[in-house]
């Protein structure tokens, strides 16, 4: 049983259905992970291509491992070396990929909206690695795959999303997600860094990281974009982690056997502190491996291939 | 059967018999990329190094797709990450490569003459990629396969290709190729981008685009190099595009079923009008889809492998 | 069977026993990069990522090349491209790679030790490819297996090693590795070159290239950085080459059937002269040839695959 759908644009337009496919089927594939031989021959003969307009390590790293541990052929295209020097339009070079015949194009770009254009204009299966501050449906999934594994649902999880709301499209992806799933989301941070409409995500709304985590299952604090620090949006770095930087303090009016969770790479003092990322609460890398096991769970249900 | 050559540097010292037959076997690996499994094992165990000192998109990517689909080993160099860095010289990157036992080492490189310099210095197969004004000879065959695939020959076929001929590395290849081939070509471009010694190259030239397209089965549009337009060279870029876009107006003076050509990528607006590049004369990307075709031809008849 | 360690992070702590059989085993892979189809599936669906935080050619492509024919899938992260952009630490980075659950990570890096520090901290092997100046172990034994496969032997060879010892982490590897195996080892340098506790490395030091040649059966030239050449430890290129440049003349000092060695890439007439580096005595491309086979040895014997 496949995804009826081509691409994976976003969590926003996903069932619950499909994301609790996704789940089953990138549980089931965190077996492969870990054998003596990590590959099954499901995508043997099938091309993958990354199209990565941004830098990534961990991001392009696990889909490239997810692709290779299903046979596929992975070809890794980054904008520094690409025609993207010589202006090519961004259309062209989709319908130039198009016509080599690839069978998915996991793209990553740094504006809004690029994978969904792609999706349209290619009739290969595009998956969304990230687009500017609109999605990051993999790795929500990969959230989701971690709080579910641990808890054993989503269902009337509580979950505290920490940081800058407005800008991050792990943000956006998770509430879509989560709030499909029947878990119940907080969100915190500055005020510049709150959407104006908010109210419309169907999210509870804290002004400080005390009263967002208190009684939580879940809470994932959200990578800050050092880049942006000089802009008026943006408080001092100081100021920001001040405020809402992850310490036992705060953790301590968590619930119990609290989740902390990060999608990396961690600024390490600045959203959390050291010893909290690397304390029994932290399931950070959970997510990590979590990623490659969704990843193939996505390329092998849309790629087609048999398992 | 294979090609009785070691090296393709360029379509100068190619003959029509060994140009059939790479055509040939090229169309039937179109068929391998249409497939489910995208596959075959003629090279498995070869190793294919892609040396790229100049940026590609297509052209790297369409080599190591077509790599991938014949089962080969696939290793990308491009000079940015290479020991050019550390200046060593290409002599010296070419004999240390030849000592890893690569199998075919396909390069791309600014300064002409340089696939050949390598071909006479290691004992592996080298495919030229595109030297700097020279050749582009896998280009060329993947321009006359789409023009045999949908004329049905070669022979006769008019053909008109306009631009900064001079300069093009596309141009000279194509020139020879569909010399010897028995087609008919036809230059045009300004005056100051055409060779010297165009009349040696055994093609009709023209002073203006609607002269050199008029009664054309082919149409082949070069890629304007904007990086030149500040040379004594270059006419402006309005001046160039109001002469020789290819528009609707000068398309209806060829013929009628006339293929519109461009090796990508394209700048819009400059080289050709976007309706013209996206309308139903146009077989840009057929081009693109052949080139697959084309390289596994090569990579295969060059290889040595089974098939 | 397999070497009883987990890491190759430095030739101080490998023993002579290790060291031969590692050279043994590259010597049956010599072989199969010589094959017709150059492949065994020894490491089928083990995961190898080459992380390079410096620009390298033969080093990362002698690894990769090395991984594919043993059948691996081989992953390429290169500081440029990686997240080191976004600034996370190295820590951190490995962290994550290591939640991928490759089998081994190959790893480059300006900073000495960092391939230890990364050994500690995950479970996968460790491969250290070069740290700034500490060590760089697979070109010490690919240099002792040129040696040991041209003169049937390591015990009691005279080796000269040429250059800037202090600073350089291919003298370093090969000292303690020729020592061990029994080699007597001479350097030469200019005396800002040489290390100020040379005499702990139980080597003979000289300050002439003359007097460090004189007799020996191998000669190694060490690379100069010509990028330390405006410190003030570092004399002109050309009052360098003057003392320490390898020419005719000297090499008549040496034994007669003298191996000429240098791990590349050269400055040709700095550090050797061209007619040196190309003639008979010069093994510098056996070299290479013999870097992909001991790295196959090492990714086998580390990866535990089957023969």
């Amino acid at each position: 049983m496949g995804l009826a759908r081509k691409d994976l644009l976003g969590m926003k337009d996903v069932s619950a259905e499909e994301i609790t496919l996704i789940l089953d089927t990138a549980e089931s594939f965190i077996e492969v992970s870990s054998r003596e031989i990590k590959k099954v021959p499901t995508l043997r003969g099938k091309t993958i291509i990354n199209l990565f307009y941004e830098a990534s390590t961990r991001t392009r790293t696990s889909f490239e491992i997810a692709g290779k541990r299903l046979s596929a052929d992975t070809i890794n295209i980054s904008a520094a070396t690409s025609s993207v020097v010589k202006g090519e339009t961004l259309i062209d070079t989709a319908r130039n990929l198009e016509a080599m015949n690839p069978d998915i194009i996991v793209i990553r770009h740094s504006v809004s909206g690029t994978p969904h254009l792609l999706a349209r204009l290619v009739r290969q299966s595009i998956i969304n690695a990230g687009d500017g501050t609109h999605e990051h449906p993999t790795q929500a999934l990969l959230d989701m795959m971690t709080i579910r594994s641990r808890l054993g649902t989503l269902k009337d999880v509580e979950v505290a999303i920490v940081g800058d709301i407005a800008h991050s499209r792990v943000a956006r992806s998770n509430i879509y997600g989560l709030r499909k799933m029947g878990a119940k989301v907080t969100v915190a941070g500055p005020a510049t860094m709150m959407p104006r409409d908010v109210g419309a995500f169907g999210v509870r709304v804290c002004d400080t990281l005390e009263e967002a985590v208190r009684g939580k299952d879940v809470i994932m604090m959200l990578r800050i974009q050092k880049e942006r620090q000089h802009s008026h949006l943006f408080p001092s770095l100081r100021e920001y982690s001040a405020r809402f930087c992850l310490t036992g303090e705060s953790l301590a009016l968590a619930a119990k056997d609290v989740l902390v969770m990060h999608p990396g790479p961690i600024n390490r003092g600045v959203e959390i502190a050291p010893d909290i990322a690397d304390g029994p609460q932290s399931v950070i890398l959970e997510q990590v491996t979590n990623g490659v096991a969704v990843r193939m769970a996505i390329l092998y249900l849309l790629g087609g291939g048999m398992p």
